[in-house]
């Protein structure tokens, strides 16, 4: 399915280490992450974009996943990072993640976090909204700290994907309107705000996306915008940062897209539009999170309850589920998945892969193909490397998985295993109640 | 819209803690959980249910919330505990909850699971499979422990209920197949079992439901069971376990019944049906938990930025979000909210109150009437002590919220506030990457 998961001698392998092998040593559930798998991806970005195209940069997006290893990684690799929050902040620096190339979104900074941004001067601020617009002059201008942004606009293009992860239209919690009464007032209030240096504009058409189209219409749409704000206000601009959004294979029957396919044609619009209008090209960003992490994440469950429904439906309970990946549940997300050992056996039956918490809608994998299974057997589930362990939650009081980073036959624990202790340290008994 | 939620000089009190107060001492945001509004509705249950019926006890679902001073308040209540995982089952002990009036439901216990349970000599495991019953039998055995245990059945009854929760119906990862090859199987396996005291069936149809006859519908086909299970194998039944799902008010429209309307129609029909059989009355457990804390909780958030799309939609964005409330992105689920201060001004605009999450979905209230406001200002959300902690994550890096308990005048902190520090307490960076 992807190139770190391989087949030997009837054993599924990621990378250098076999499946069965991993659970063994470090229990199940686990989230393992291929070492190699991210930086080819990461190298995929270089060839077809950033080695390809002058003035070009590309952020991680960590809310797909952060945890200290992986900020060493995006480190090592020259991108920039993405973070939505005071906490992604935090977990960048504490991890020495050099505060220039960080970049800060979010549509509801607090004072705190934006101060927190400043104080530490990360590389560029996405400015939301004009709440925040004024909240960081007046936090710029008390710290005596200057900054850099960029705003968010809502390019009212719709993408085509789930509901909740389609950002980019016009009715959007999201960004700037393009009303010009509005977006024109912000660049003029911005322009004459000496603490801040305002780079461009950002914008962010969704999620999981096969079609270049949205991203094409809101490059459009922002260079539109440029062009009026250079006729306002003289404005001649640095920055176009296109977010991300670019679609991975979950299963067999998704067909993902090459960056290229995205950026070649990103580019292609901001060359003709700067050619047609004499503008200098600006330095241009893109933001892939799920891109650089998904693929590269598997998780490895154990077998539990085998429930055959007569004349209805054989159950398979995991000793995971929503708790550990609530995609199914919240975006009717389809995963594959196979036995770690005799991966290519034939399948015999149709199950439905289910989780273990009290809950109905804890089901991962509808009609999923098997051989004859037991109790006791791994299974691995695949593409979980994106909002897997970034939207887990303790729901049942079930324990997180740990996660462990294989490289080659290597394997090291980056997010250690929770214990029942762990579950009770941020309760307190009131006095009265002991 | 509660009891415990007062206007007092125009401004909103929880009991008598007036919420800004409590949002000033404590930070947001901030779950609130009134204490007398819990001891009124187990007060509910006694007086309409416990009270009122021999031989009848109830169980606190603990997947609804479940803290160490809840444990606390559950006990001092008398009653039983529902736990359904090992970190609910250590959580409940751990705050030295009574083990014999623990109940450990599951569908896919694990095999540490079960000898947890069984060494804290829990007062009852509900057998949801017939695999599990076999790796309790080998437990109990290896240990030289007896244990006392129900069987959880699927009723094939269908609630009129989200589907996620209606966990009652035939295709159902929960419970033993009423296929009398199946469970008549299982009955006669768990009465020749020496180490295994078999004490009747557990059921549990669905969440926040409003209409009792799926109850009574279930409850019919257990006495059926009951009836053929006396008749094949002589078994005089000692316990019915009905569950819980009793339906609570989230907004003016909800109008939830008393559980007296619930209660008293289950029992009627366990009554005429022992009378017309000549079986002795069982005992009776019922099993709420949204019931018992669901409108004890108050969520109170800061009113962040206010954006005003012209012609389109205001979005209000609060401090937190699906990150501490995930039930409206998952389930659709509907709150009610006030400023906390003026809560009965009128109401001049609707806004959509939206968190700070990076993702589109995450919407708590559409269409909420507000008066003018101003950011800075606190804002409550109503009903929200059930599945919203239980369910936080740390989705974005945000923090999870501090939980205190309010009884009068009184305030203290039952969960601490996470710090940024907590959020990498489980990361590790192997040695090459560091």
């Amino acid at each position: 399915m992807h190139n770190h998961i391989q087949v030997k001698e009837n054993n599924l392998y990621i990378e250098g280490c076999r499946a069965t092998e991993l659970a063994e040593k470090y229990g199940t559930p686990l989230y393992v992450l291929s070492e190699n798998s991210i930086r080819e991806k990461c190298q995929m970005v270089k060839n077809d974009f950033l080695n390809k195209y002058p003035n070009t940069h590309a952020a991680y997006a960590s809310k797909a996943l952060l945890t200290s290893s992986l900020v060493k990684l995006i480190e090592q690799e020259g991108f920039y990072m993405d973070v939505v929050s005071g906490g992604e902040l935090y977990t960048a620096i504490h991890a020495k993640f050099p505060s220039e190339r960080i970049i800060f979104h979010g549509n509801n900074k607090s004072l705190e976090e934006l101060e927190m941004a400043v104080k530490n001067q990360v590389g560029r601020i996405v400015v939301d909204n004009l709440y925040e617009l004024e909240a960081l002059s007046t936090i710029c201008r008390a710290l005596n700290r200057k900054t850099h942004v960029l705003f968010r606009i809502t390019p009212g293009v719709s993408s085509s994907t789930h509901d909740y992860i389609a950002t980019g239209k016009k009715d959007s919690k999201f960004g700037i309107s393009l009303d010009e009464s509005i977006i024109f007032s912000a660049v003029e209030t911005v322009l004459n705000d000496p603490f801040i240096t305002f780079l461009g504009f950002h914008f962010h058409v969704g999620s999981q996306i096969f079609d270049n189209a949205s991203h094409v219409s809101a490059t459009e749409i922002a260079l539109e915008l440029v062009k009026k704000a250079h006729e306002q206000f003289g404005y001649d601009f640095k920055e176009l940062n296109v977010g991300g959004g670019f679609g991975i294979k979950y299963t067999d029957s998704c067909e993902p897209q090459k960056i290229g396919y995205f950026v070649d044609a990103i580019m292609a619009t901001i060359a003709a539009f700067c050619k047609d209008n004499e503008m200098a090209m600006p330095s241009v960003f893109i933001e892939p999170g799920r891109f650089i992490v998904g693929e590269a994440g598997t998780t490895l469950y154990t077998v539990g309850s085998i429930k055959k429904i007569p004349d209805i439906r054989t159950y398979v309970a995991i000793d995971g589920g929503m708790t550990d990946n609530i995609r199914p549940a919240l975006y009717q997300a389809k995963y594959q998945a196979t036995m770690a050992k005799r991966p290519f056996a034939d399948t015999t039956q149709t199950v439905t892969l289910c989780g273990k918490c009290c809950e109905t809608g804890d089901i991962l994998i509808e009609n999923l193909p098997l051989p004859e299974i037991n109790s006791g057997e791994i299974i691995a589930v695949f593409s979980t490397g994106a909002y897997n362990y970034a939207m887990a939650s303790h729901y049942n009081k079930h324990l997180i998985p740990a996660m462990v980073l294989v490289n080659g036959d290597q394997s090291n624990v980056i997010i250690r295993r929770e214990t029942f202790e762990d579950l009770v340290q941020y309760d307190e008994i009131p006095g009265y109640l002991k």
